[in-house]
């Protein structure tokens, strides 16, 4: 009898890579914990995230590394999840279509153990991105466009893979796991905009730590979750998948080296970001609303599927939406935190909402590309800005320079000690955890909010 | 500008009907809670459980009414959930196609108070019922054909409704409870037969309780999850929904009236129970296994739909099969608990087993009838056994003396306290936690394990 999907799938997860290829792709999933670190701590004075801590009973206490607070580990893979995601700041994956650090650092540092390496962190987030990744690339876009949210729906999934080899599970233990997984895997695109969204990240992370508490209880799953007959990919979008062709380019390229993982250096969603870049050109060459009739964006069709929200009613929502996101350009010359609040948007965006529109007519390109053209029409000329490439993406990265300013943001001081501990390859994570609670400490002793990554474990 | 579908559901919930047939209500919701704590009862000494509630860190200690233990109050609703649902013996409804009790009273004792009256669980539970009726007669039989376990998903939306029902909440944070609970409903059919199966009964109280907690907490989640163009049922089941048209048969007559509520004499899968009939009726006229040469099932087109398992490997498998129960009624003429265990299957049922076959040549009846006809094969003869209404569907019920029996099986002498204080109208929930609590303290003196029916939060 050949391997069942399942059995595959996790002969893949299994995968032994060379230790050159390791250590290349160790040096990428270090960006991504890069970026997620400052992703979490960037969130965690936001009132949201405030109102999360109390519902969980979280304590202003200073918490003594190793212990788990009040929270539960599926509480703290919530807390973390939906920090990190709050701000929609966090790093992409393009075949995945979701979030990949969010739901795999934090389902991963909540079952973790202090004195775990933070490369095994690393080396299990590139198993979990690589399973999202040949996930994401059989189902979508018919899995986006139906309306499932993939950061939930596949993240959930992919979370539990890494927890599976973090944990280094025998194979029936870690197909009971992704079993697990599947029957709590959910996410819906509807949540943009809202608190919801960031809101399903910090699920998918708790319904990994879930699946994987269940499992280790001794509790039975089905074995074959990725049947072809009735299993979790055909139900959800009637897609039947052969995960031994995936095995021809597992981890070769990885999903993490291509199409790679996009950096953000503006809190809004990745679909908006070569929209971003081209009114940032457009205002540079002095193009502003006031002296402007039309602005076209130009997508190829599904461009801006993302982008949701046409006329959104706060800043949340603008995280969304194109319009708002270059008339914040187009007024100030750039868009800033306060613009993607969730306060009301400014009256003047209102009025001038009318000037913009969108077309569906560039052809489509490389997975790892998202172009744009936008049209400005004045009075008397039309001038084109087009971006291929946005900042941030695979194929014109944020360098790791970059990531460490965003880290400075969200970290402070401490940020160069946590970017030294980083690279060091045999950091234990109770060092990163150390510095982090001394960042807590310091925080409560001036009465400000704490940093929400959750204690280990 | 015209309601969303959102707010005619909230709109549906908030219905108001008059006295007598509240109370008549009251007295079917009553038989769905005496049935509930049946199941409960009689599962909480299961390995399963004991294996559940060691991984919530759940202690042997005598609770105090009132307290949580060190539960939270999700793990509460996981656990009820899990133990409700563990035998398969509890209520089923027809259009919602799932187990109503236990996936709501699971949630609504997470999130109640000792004071709180009996009455008010029974009457969200009734609007529960009614919402999960509703949807599911407008999504199935695609939704399950699909592959999804309408417990989980269908169960969460209702547990969520009911919650909100309970808790008197308004119109805006009814919407927001709905919107967190379908960011999290699923489950999937392949688990059948395994713990997993149960699990998503308890995943589906843990979710609406989850989403009850993130509303309290003042996150926001989308107004309209129901929405026609990229809302729940819309991305689940492709389905576009009317809850204006619902209207007209909201509570007139109640989902819980008809099709009504199904309860169990033996702890398998509905679908299977008028085979066992059937058979049982075979048994009764002579038929035995050794004497008979072919046994088959007659069903209307997917009347075996969940019936998913032909060839068992296990007791527990085994619930899904009917060749399996009616083997071991033709065998040993009734089918006992131990039959339907986790242990593997009698080697003489594969010996027998190509026996028997189905076939699908029946018309397909009511919603509430469950048709089907053994033909039985003999040398020289055949014989036919036709069960239209099997004992226990709603045209056939179980009497109230029969649930109360049911209850005596799981709480022994106390079950007739427990009956008496159901009865009253002016029951709190604090007096049948008493009783429960004494019950565990009895257990707990006589090192048996727990009851596990959670503290009120």
């Amino acid at each position: 009898m050949g391997k069942t999907n399942t059995e595959e799938i996790i002969e893949l997860l299994k995968t032994r890579v060379s230790k050159d290829q390791k250590n290349k792709l160790e040096v990428l999933a270090k960006k991504s914990f890069l970026d997620y670190l400052a992703s979490v701590t960037l969130a965690d004075k936001e009132l949201a995230v405030e109102k999360l801590k109390q519902s969980l009973h979280y304590t202003d206490q200073y918490l003594i590394i190793g212990q788990k607070g009040n929270l539960s580990v599926e509480q703290a893979a919530l807390l973390n999840g939906f920090t990190a995601h709050y701000l929609d700041f966090d790093d992409v994956q393009a075949n995945f279509r979701g979030h990949p650090s969010v739901v795999i650092f934090s389902a991963l540092l909540a079952v973790s153990n202090p004195t775990d390496k933070l490369r095994s962190l690393l080396q299990a987030f590139v198993q979990g991105v690589e399973l999202a990744g040949h996930i994401g690339r059989t189902i979508h876009p018919g899995h986006a466009l139906q309306g499932w949210h993939s950061t939930g729906t596949i993240g959930t999934i992919a979370a539990a893979a890494a927890i599976g080899v973090y944990k280094k599970l025998p194979e029936d233990k870690l197909a009971t796991l992704l079993s697990f997984a599947a029957s709590q895997a959910s996410g819906m695109m509807f949540q943009e905009g809202s608190d919801a969204k960031p809101m399903q990240a910090g699920l998918a992370a708790r319904n990994a730590v879930a699946a994987y508490k269940l499992t280790e209880s001794g509790l039975t799953a089905t074995k074959d979750p990725f049947n072809n007959h009735n299993g979790w990919l055909k139900t959800i979008s009637g897609t039947e998948i052969t995960p031994s062709t995936w095995g021809n380019s597992w981890l070769s390229p990885a999903q993490i080296e291509n199409p790679g993982i996009w950096f953000k250096q503006k809190p809004f969603c990745s679909a908006a970001i070569s929209g971003y870049d081209a009114t940032r050109q457009a205002y540079e060459a002095g193009i502003r609303i006031s002296n402007t009739t039309q602005f076209i964006f130009h997508y190829p069709e599904n461009g801006d599927r993302a982008l949701t929200k046409s006329h959104p009613l706060t800043g949340q929502e603008g995280k969304f939406s194109i319009e708002y996101i270059a008339w914040c350009v187009l007024e100030n010359g750039d868009i800033s935190t306060e613009d993607l609040d969730n306060f009301r948007v400014s009256p003047k965006f209102e009025t001038d909402l009318p000037k913009f529109s969108r077309q569906h007519d560039l052809p489509s390109k490389d997975k790892r590309a998202r172009p744009v053209r936008l049209e400005v029409i004045q009075d008397d000329k039309t001038a084109n800005f087009t971006v291929i490439n946005p900042k941030g993406s695979p194929l014109n990265p944020l360098d790791e320079t970059d990531l460490q300013k965003k880290l400075v943001n969200g970290l402070g001081d401490l940020a160069s000690d946590v970017i030294q501990l980083i690279s060091k390859s045999k950091t234990q994570l109770k060092e990163i955890d150390s510095l982090l609670n001394y960042r807590r400490y310091l925080d409560c002793t001036s009465k400000n909010s704490q940093i929400s990554l959750a204690p280990l474990s």
